[in-house]
């Protein structure tokens, strides 16, 4: 393949200078983009868009017609690992993803096996590949999957919850069963993401996105041993270029030092911890990523613009900052605002490196 | 009126010596327990039941008829302010509360008034005076509001939202609306406080449930400043006895020191921090209270025997602990597990005292 063209992402993801900060949206290709809501009303669903390569690369490619990002997404969404499981995925709108066959009696958990990607996740990798050649090398391509603990929080819960309370009375009633799970999935998930890898993914991340609802044993108990097991088991180069990973727990900014210390290379943030503080915590040993507060799209221009200004200053001069929201972007924003932003991280970083 | 006979919770909350730790369960009274449901059915409806001090006394006492536990609280609403304000509160089944009413334009927004208390909220009083004569000086009663910021995120956004995305559109494109909103909720609480306060509350508690949602000087500015206000408003001797205050704010365990610096005599953790690093953090400023997580309620009885040891445990020798969970209790838990709790808090925490 040919050399990246902008490889400012992976760079700073690996902590190498670049000219500026790059910068990538979570959801970006998403419900605020008006093609995007053609695209996906064409398709019918988020899912049959999801698990069309042709439609899951127009969708991802169309943000990068518009802004100048420094990344692309798969578009993809974060369980497709237990519905390849057999879980039997579904959305139902407002709802957020559920699952059709969640895991209620201990012989469904002993009979759960570790998908292989290339027989039941073909559709992922086909639209990896084809993502890749849309590209053209213009911008790094990242790949993921979430983590085994939210994953499990789904398998078991069966959706989205305020408590996730069957999760919580199996880690607290029959930890065992929690554990087997968790075990499963991280296999599955490093297999998942190394196949997303060698498919053509140039960085893989890890959303955990409820790892930031457990106290702070449980969360090293049930949600970082088992990601530390998964970037253990990730590949580090392909094609003689190296594969950054990101780990990504929402509310998880207290256990930031733990985090950092598990051999990934970059660690998301959310809008409530600190810039300042956390690059202070985590020193040099990973790249961080985030963390605008997405409400601030919501805001004026000038604000728009003050606000990247106060991250990229919390985290000042130097290497290893990628920008980001620290969550993903409302499909109320307007895209006028995404563009200001992008440009604005791009414009004012220039300084700090 | 009659000396309190158990006096554990404000002495615990003044950091004095007590024999246990005391504790109460946020939300202690509610749909977990299958006579909160009865009298709630007789009432019709939630708002019902908080309108009408007979039935407000009723539910209130309800769980210290099962259960050990040191405290009651007042059976309210944290939105009964805005909605003397004339915002409409109202609930509908699975959604939370919402306001017919809630402020889209400036003028709505500079027609806010500080309700008296004595007048719209009289409801509250009545409740307040009759629970306490029905408690006969067994435990003390808490006294509680949303906190100022809190409820402007209900009155701009109308409801709960996870973005609340129409208070952070106000607070990044006109901030000083915002703030008028804020400073009229701070001198709205601090009345309301301090008329339950007279009316007999032995401690109240501000509720700032979404000021964990904001960045750290967002958090610093839009929230904490504003409940600074109230407590420095807020009576702290009633008949000769100290009145404590507490503030929690979900998810602001980043922000711990600030909120210790405000002039409170205690800090509401929940269970995503770590309760030996917050007493270390916070020293002898301030009583901690909490912070199980919920979800152990769901546990198997050894488990959360040993859950509740470890953030017994967590705390450490000495006094200026309250238990408590670090969330409401969940209308799904066993009420014989809430027993359980109660007692093994009792048992397990002499060793400490």
């Amino acid at each position: 393949m040919a050399k990246l063209r902008n490889d400012a992402l992976i760079k700073a993801l690996l902590r190498q200078p670049t000219p500026y900060t790059p910068v990538w949206i979570m959801r970006q290709a998403g419900r605020y983009l008006p093609e995007y809501n053609e695209t996906r009303s064409r398709a019918g669903s988020f899912l049959a868009l999801a698990k069309n390569p042709d439609l899951a690369t127009e969708v991802t490619l169309q943000p990068l017609a518009r802004f100048a990002l420094d990344a692309a997404i798969l578009f993809s969404d974060i369980l497709t690992v237990p519905d390849a499981m057999g879980l039997g995925l579904y959305f139902v709108e407002g709802e957020g993803p559920k699952f059709e066959r969640p895991l209620r009696d201990e012989w469904e958990i002993r009979n759960l096996f570790v998908p292989d990607p290339n027989e039941h996740l073909r559709y992922v990798l086909d639209a990896v590949a084809q993502i890749r050649r849309a590209l053209d090398s213009r911008v790094p391509l990242i790949g993921f999957s979430g983590s085994p603990f939210t994953l499990a929080c789904y398998m078991v819960d069966g959706g989205a919850s305020a408590d996730f309370r069957l999760t919580k009375a199996m880690m607290y009633s029959r930890p065992d069963l929690l554990h087997q799970i968790l075990s499963i999935n991280a296999r599955a998930v490093t297999a998942y993401l190394n196949a997303q890898i060698e498919a053509g993914a140039q960085t893989v991340m890890l959303f955990d996105t409820w790892g930031g609802s457990l106290t702070g044993s449980a969360y090293r108990e049930y949600s970082l041993t088992y990601m530390e097991q998964v970037v253990g088991g990730l590949l580090r180069w392909q094609n003689g270029d190296r594969v950054p990973n990101i780990i990504f727990t929402k509310g998880g900014g207290a256990w930031l030092e733990d985090i950092a210390a598990i051999g990934t290379d970059a660690v998301g943030l959310d809008w409530t911890t600190d810039m300042t503080a956390a690059r202070l915590r985590v020193g040099d040993r990973v790249a961080l990523q985030g963390n605008l507060d997405p409400g601030v799209l919501f805001g004026s221009p000038e604000r728009i613009r003050t606000e990247v200004q106060a991250v990229l200053q919390g985290y000042g001069i130097g290497t290893g900052h990628v920008f980001n929201l620290g969550h993903g972007i409302s499909q109320y924003t307007d895209p006028d605002n995404v563009g200001l932003l992008v440009n604005a991280v791009h414009d004012l970083s220039r300084a700090n490196h």
